[in-house]
């Protein structure tokens, strides 16, 4: 290799931009174990600070996309996914992915587990008594083949590259900026064979991205290189200062896809999955505009065709399905505790980051990889955002392992009772399409 | 340890500056390899590009210090050392340190090696047959106790987080970032048990820092920070714009050196060591003002006080004294080769850097560090700066390994003669004083 590290960091270091190929160089020979991890923290810090532009953020997208395998679905379809920045009672992939698979769209998708106040859909598919979230490539491509979707954990040879330099990112204090964000979701999801993608990117107390300013550059610079990367995208801004529909909470939120998609209307959780679903399908050519999207995937979930797909997904990977049809709980917790409201009011408003942090508290979530999840506890909310409740009136579950006295407080204070419903309340979880 | 290392590099990352007490466990639990290396680095970087205040520095300062052996030489007096920031025919250490020795004040000088274009004191004086520039503490001691100077390379024990660091500002392109060059500078002097330190900051074509504001900047916190440490100190803002003396290369540095010590007036190498050791004595207290001190310098000089400390120093370290006394060649060269001038004019300008490449080039330095070091070569200059030639005349000799033509114009290359002497030709080495 011809690339000196040293001269490659200086070049950073002194705010001049690389050239594609030497950035390529570099990431090719850090993952190769060349180039040792002091040498790519310094780069990971430099850049950090100095910025990389948007012709940098593609070949660094490009450099961690190649650096393993790369999924080619086009003898099935175009394949569509969506990929969310993470919010609290984000279970929307649950009724989207059979959802769109139903629409005739093949979805490859890949998802991660939780890590701090958000879940994450390992986590919740796995609160099914059976299914597995680990296939290799052959049945991946048998099953997406057969049925048109499947839902696995990121292989070790998909990006691997992205995965040392998430590590990496994750010790140096170097995760929040932009083009590493950025690259790292999408060189993994182009990786997965995906040719149409819909970014959900979440704004609000529950989300990364506190700011709209913030969720906007994200949302279009993900956009932007997945363009670059040759496939078609999206992104909607979402509304993330409310939990998404009623339930937080592993084997809660399963349950509450299962309601959607035999026809329940969740606030929040249907609407916005219609959405998503219907942006996947048109980006993949399988609707010739935004409305006929929308009635397609409008009717695919209404007329059932997504939840017969979804217990067909949950058999293909072991799970158990009847459990599912028979409708009741997964996994029952223990002791469930109501809210109640302390005066008359409103529900004004909600930390979302708070009360996805009390769920990790609870054992539901992770502090850190190694961590195991409760699938039973979380919070289901019996009235909706902006609802009227009465002093002494439940408006929250508290699914727990034990009694705790100091949980139940924290979920209370997690909430504000006002006098009226807040003006600003969003009438679309969709507060902004970008691209 | 309850430092979190993540949250101490977000520290810097976000410009914030760190509590003294942060940084010294930081930078002890890096050096415990509690912290690894990728951490270290991406730290560095941040600080690189973010700063460090004084505060900071000095207490980065006492980190390295403190990570390993601090001598303690006070049972004999105050000790005083010489730093020089490196240029070309510095051999400035040869003759300064047996003349402070001589004139009653303790000298515990550990150098380095040369690495680029600048030479080391300690390839110098391994130039003279014998001598050892490893000695123990116990030798250290009862050496400096009984003649007053040692002239040592810095042991494994001496300021190693220092060493650390180095190693990881080498090849994370962090070097050049004045915070780094004076904790480093500093922690070793003080940990060698100096309390009067004259740093001599070299200026111009040959030196680190080309700019006199670079210079006096690098010259004001050296000088601030070893007082932080509770050591005196002042520095000089020395020319570094034509070699030192007359010679660059090891063995005919050291006979310049014993030249100088017995009484030679080279330009140059004289003026400076006098200067440099008189401000040492007086910082050490040995003399009440700088013009007794100047007076007292140059009589132990003049008088063969410092020589025959040499000598003594020589011996006591094992090299061959009598080989000076005989004022032999110590490695002659086989090829000596004369550069002539392809003019008439004066000797307007050096490429001092370019001059000290052509040492490295020729076998005289060190591109890294495991390279040997050939003693025999260099340049001696015959006429001196400013000094008019005519035509064919010899003005300087290349004392090589071997006939190379090459070599030759290249040294030719390295001056440029002109119609008259620059208007700007400094009187005295010593540009400015500082502190």
């Amino acid at each position: 290799m011809s690339l000196d590290p040293r001269e490659f960091i200086r070049t950073k270091r002194d705010g001049r931009a690389h050239e594609p190929e030497s950035l390529r160089a570099f990431i090719a020979a850090c993952a190769a174990r060349e180039i040792p991890d002091y040498q790519a923290s310094a780069w990971l810090m430099a850049a950090f600070l100095r910025g990389l532009d948007a012709t940098e953020t593609d070949a660094l997208t490009q450099a961690f996309l190649h650096s393993g395998r790369v999924f080619d679905w086009s003898r099935i379809g175009v394949a569509a996914d969506k990929h969310s920045t993470g919010g609290v009672g984000d279970k929307i992939s649950l009724v989207l992915a059979p959802l769109v698979a139903a629409c005739g769209v093949p979805v490859p998708m890949v998802s991660g587990r939780g890590l701090g106040h958000t879940g994450g859909t390992l986590d919740k598919l796995e609160s099914i008594p059976g299914f597995r979230t680990q296939l290799d490539p052959a049945r991946m491509a048998s099953q997406l083949q057969d049925l048109g979707v499947i839902m696995v954990g990121q292989g070790p040879d998909l990006a691997p590259a992205d995965g040392l330099f998430y590590s990496l990112r994750d010790v140096t204090s170097t995760v929040e900026f932009e083009p590493f964000i950025v690259s790292s979701i999408v060189s993994k999801k182009i990786a997965e064979g995906a040719r149409a993608l819909v970014y959900d990117v979440k704004c609000g107390s529950g989300a990364f991205m506190k700011t709209r300013d913030a969720a906007r550059s994200l949302a279009t610079r993900l956009v932007a290189t997945t363009r670059a990367m040759g496939a078609a995208a999206s992104a909607c801004i979402t509304d993330m200062s409310w939990p998404i529909g009623a339930a937080v909470g592993n084997a809660l939120e399963v349950t509450e896809s299962w309601r959607v998609l035999r026809g329940a209307h969740v606030g929040g959780t249907r609407e916005l999955t219609l959405a998503l679903a219907a942006e996947m399908i048109r980006l993949a050519g399988a609707a010739p505009d935004a409305a006929a999207a929308v009635a397609r995937v409008t009717r695919a979930l209404d007329e059932g065709a997504a939840a017969e797909k979804f217990l067909a997904l949950v058999s293909a990977q072991g799970g158990d399905a009847k459990l599912l049809e028979q409708g009741k709980p997964l996994h029952p917790a223990p002791v469930v505790v109501s809210i109640e409201a302390e005066r008359d009011g409103v529900l004004a408003a909600c930390d979302c980051f708070g009360l996805g942090e009390l769920v990790v508290a609870m054992g539901g979530g992770r502090r850190a990889k190694e961590d195991d999840v409760d699938p039973r506890v979380g919070v289901v909310m019996l009235r909706e955002r902006g609802g009227e409740v009465v002093r002494g009136e439940a408006f929250a579950q508290l699914h727990m392992a034990r009694e705790d006295a100091g949980l139940v407080a924290r979920a209370r204070a997690c909430f504000t009772l006002g006098d009226a419903a807040p003006a600003a309340l969003p009438a679309d979880l969709v507060l902004e399409r970008v691209g």
